[in-house]
């Protein structure tokens, strides 16, 4: 087939640099154009990366994107015509979502990491091979707001790692309980306002900004049953601590998980291997081979050595071991990209699944 | 009255060193001798912390000692004669502990920061304030092993805030059930087969050896219950994850304690709040004046910002909420400073409760 | 005396917090106002330092201020009543101080780590104990602009620690040429634009943006000689290589310097470890015991070990040898608290000298 | 050709990882054996690597081995058969490196990461393009030592860098004098007495021993003149301060190079650009595309974003300028891959080139 026009909004910010990465060599879509807010529209994105009032080059990827890329123009979100792209990649923060992608999604298909539209009753917070059956719910979307797009967000990206952990203990055991606190990267709190170096080094931060009150709602959600009646979520108790650490990418999360059914280690370990098999046979172009990877090595995971696995696209677990406190309670650390498939490239990756279904394009 | 005759075993090690400070100008007590292995006897103490391969002077403690500290002759642990000295403070690694301690008991207090007896039945692992009653422990450890000294060592350090901050919890409404995962700093690990730069800079270690263990015995053990017949710990499901971050001081831990009886947020407070009052009365020299402080601001506490509170002996509590997970839960963040209440200091201030109460001296 | 009154200017940023810390204390000075632009004006202290998106707390010296700061109004700084003040601590950026500092200065002293007006002839850029005979120059400055105050800002962080050490070598033996690389703090870079984790965890950022031009014009002006007819800069080449690495507070500087005449290792240790004596006899309320101290232990000055000598104010030199490449070459390393004798503190002392001078107060 | 058998010695540490990692697919070596001392001799290699006091494995490089490298036995260094091999890497320590090469050395070439052999007479320090010619010195130490085999030892890490980018200012304008300041990074002082997390992080440790000593003779013997009668070193003035800063990897360097001719900066940039040229041409299996490359970025190059260039054998040069103190003078910094083209893979690269002229298999 032609490669399918992506436009990227929020181009600058680190998401957006993840999207370029995650797009530029991509074999179903092509970059047909970046776009940012207007203090960077009209420049080429090479010079809307020197904004720093140093004039540094404000490029935060692991590696240099394509030669042509810094060459290509920004346009201005506010103005552009969504109905020349196939899809539109949003990188934007919550607020310009709320105003930004209802325009685009009347015309074109809208994958977004920003949070404005997670938890609209008629939205699905789509994680692939979690809860691809929530696709359905774009349907009722279209109906209701008589979008010939539609706008499909990605989880934050604390909530990603945990929720493909839990889907598969949720599917075989049931799922009553989740105590969880995070260690989280700073990559995590984005370009503007980011957490300084002044703030983090030789530190921890005990407190990320309604990070805890997204992390409950959406994965309940995620792990939510659908019908045509809409998306039930699920009923499980979740309590969370999220904080800060002096990492540069990956979040890690001590995880206690309280199942419905017993679950033996053996066999949560094998519930965590066997998971996405089906997806994994899809052979999505971002997919992973595995979607989660189960380490015996007690001093495994850690971010510096597994956050790159497969592309940042596979989450690490670890530790898992039966809880001494808790009947039915299983005890895992896990590991996820929080900025590959956390966030950008994860969300590629949703959107491949969403024209493999016929959503795009 | 004239000061106490303290010796330092295991005076070279980051532990060691804390005590220096904490003892060099110390009200009740004098450093009457520093000993430690035979590699280091012999030579005077700045020599014998020279003995990195690049010969730098191995001083990891936050200030210099006293002039006269570094001309101090170092003796040879395994020689040296108890029965010198009023109080012996041991630092040793727990293998050495378990020969040397006994030895040292048969005529003189000892007071360790090694875990090499904390499980006996006839020790008591103090933590001043929380379990002074199981200083009767003493007793029967003297007429069991027949000896005019005895063994009281101090906790993990990663157990001392949380056992201070429970404590007030458990004689207030009772405790069911503790989730606790911490982050844990570098100096936790010592000097020799510390953590190195390579492996912790941009990291997250997941685990720690026998420190869950550790943590999860001794927190029952001290918050148990001492009649003349023994020590009965207390019944408290635990259960722990331990990890190390990039952080230089303190270790933060992330808790969920479960209670017997329903405490509201301010109850809550209010117990951390006056939780030792009555200790602080007895004005001890290393006592903080407050054990425990309660933040406000959900950012904090922060290792960097606050483990120095009164020297590093106040335990600060922040975040604390009505868990939403859980009915009798309390989610707190506590942040303790693992090498002053945490160890050395902690420790010193054991054995000025053990002078006040005619144990030592 | 009763006490002067002085005014803190940009006091939310990290210079005019060190500026709280410096004064609120003080013998001489109390803290009539603070000032900020119109943002935080009207709001408390503490209220205007929760302005990050997250609410934070944005305080980052290292040690909180006395309970009644974070009360204080905050006015705005473009309203300010100068003539209200015996003096005007100015920590704003050097936009603003363009504006600002000359409405202050003509009724009122003021004091500024701002680089606005360090460049003009008639203004001293005054380093205690190194140039105290430039403060004629003010007399100039008077004169030449009809102010009754005047404006004397301090030298750039990287520029004190370089000028202190050396103005001994250019005193005793002359000064052709210096090669300095330096290993800056991240504290240096402020709050405004700061650092970013991101940007500098596991990493060094090889350019600081203008600094290198400052610090070689300004220690060329500091060590300047002074006449009735003005400042006549110091003849001395200077190279600078200028660069960021991950350390919290404390710049470290690698330095060669050529000396006019022959100057032994021995014979510089004298000339350190004698600079400052009489200005140390005058026991100004802020000065360190002494200004240089000279280490023999090649592994010093290290940052988190040394950097906190006198409350910041002594500068640490190490490493000092004879060059193998240079004749008449000394290499030393040293090492001075960026914001502390680097700014804030330092910049209290240079008021305090201008008080036992007549100039203040 | 079938592939040459290749012993690596020294396999557990941090470089033997690395040549581990260098030549596990290399298309002209197979690893033949691996050895390291007596203590994990007789252990798989996955077993040797965990011998650290909690039992976690000792694998540093970014990525792991192929899946069969930890299954492989570790032979006893000291009774290796060398003759099995056509060659033998060596990363052991240097007085391990005393006893060891010249016994292997006796009936096979040793290529060695170890300095006991660099400052002979008749050993070259070979650096790939810098002085081929030197490979000539390995005849005379043939024919004076009588060995089949010989000793061919790479330089120190942080000579790498400097030699290589000194080496195009050499041939093209002369070189009179050099003073350099690293910033060097924590891998670079390997796995045994390596820094420890508590030492460096937050700091700078100005001093690392004997390194300015072997940087000053090895850039002075790599840029020598070789004839039939041995080698000449050349005549550069060398100074040099050598410090530590808390990167995992990357030594940075601050340069200024003094030039017997007159250079500009445009014609400095061409000398580094064309620089192995010709060398590149060779095709060599571990050589990368391009020996330097030049960043006009003044912010780069920085260790996180550049260290891992062409698999770190590409060493960036950036902030090329006249220098503002002396006649002559450029300033640059540069970055090289400490591990990488500064040890392991650096001296592969030198075998390659061994083989090449016919000088191993």
């Amino acid at each position: 087939m032609s490669r399918l026009k992506a436009a990227i909004v929020g181009a600058t910010g680190i998401v957006g640099q993840q999207f370029i990465l995650a797009l530029q060599r991509h074999p179903w879509f092509t970059i047909a154009a970046l776009a940012a807010s207007q203090r960077s529209a009209g420049r080429s994105y090479g010079e809307a990366l020197r904004d720093a009032p140093d004039g540094s080059l404000q490029w935060y990827a692991e590696a240099p994107p394509d030669d042509n890329i810094f060459d290509l123009p920004v346009e201005n979100a506010a103005d552009l015509d969504a109905a020349r792209f196939d899809v539109i990649f949003s990188a934007v923060e919550s607020d310009a979502a709320r105003t930004l992608e209802p325009q685009y999604a009347r015309s074109t298909p809208v994958i977004s990491t920003a949070s404005a539209f997670r938890y609209d009753d008629d939205v699905p917070v789509l994680l692939p091979s979690v809860n691809d059956d929530h696709i359905g719910l774009i349907d009722n979307q279209r109906k209701t707001r008589g979008w010939r797009g539609f706008i499909a967000p990605n989880p934050n990206c604390t909530t990603v790692g945990l929720a493909i952990t839990l889907a598969p203990l949720a599917q075989r055991f049931g799922l009553e309980a989740v105590v969880m606190t995070s260690l989280q990267a700073v990559s995590g709190a984005g370009r503007h306002g980011g957490v300084l170096g002044l703030d983090i080094i030789d530190n921890v931060i005990p407190y990320i900004a309604k990070e805890e009150e997204k992390v409950r709602r959406e994965t309940c959600k995620i792990l939510g049953h659908y019908t045509a009646d809409g998306l039930q979520p699920a009923a499980i108790r979740m309590s969370a601590t999220c904080t800060r650490v002096p990492v540069l990418e990956g979040h890690t999360e001590s995880v206690l998980a309280l199942t419905a059914r017993p679950a033996t280690v053996s066999e949560a370990r094998d519930a965590f291997n066997c998971f996405g098999a089906e997806f994994a046979r899809l052979k999505l172009p971002s997919a992973p081979q595995r979607l989660i990877i189960v380490h015996d090595d007690p001093f495994r995971p850690q971010p510096r050595l597994d956050r790159a696995l497969d592309d940042g696209m596979t989450t690490s677990v670890g530790r898992l071991r039966a809880d001494s406190a808790f009947e039915n309670g299983l005890q895992y650390v896990l590991l996820s990209h929080n900025t590959k498939m956390g966030a950008a490239k994860g969300t590629v990756l949703t959107a491949e699944l969403l024209v493999h279904r016929g959503y795009i394009g």
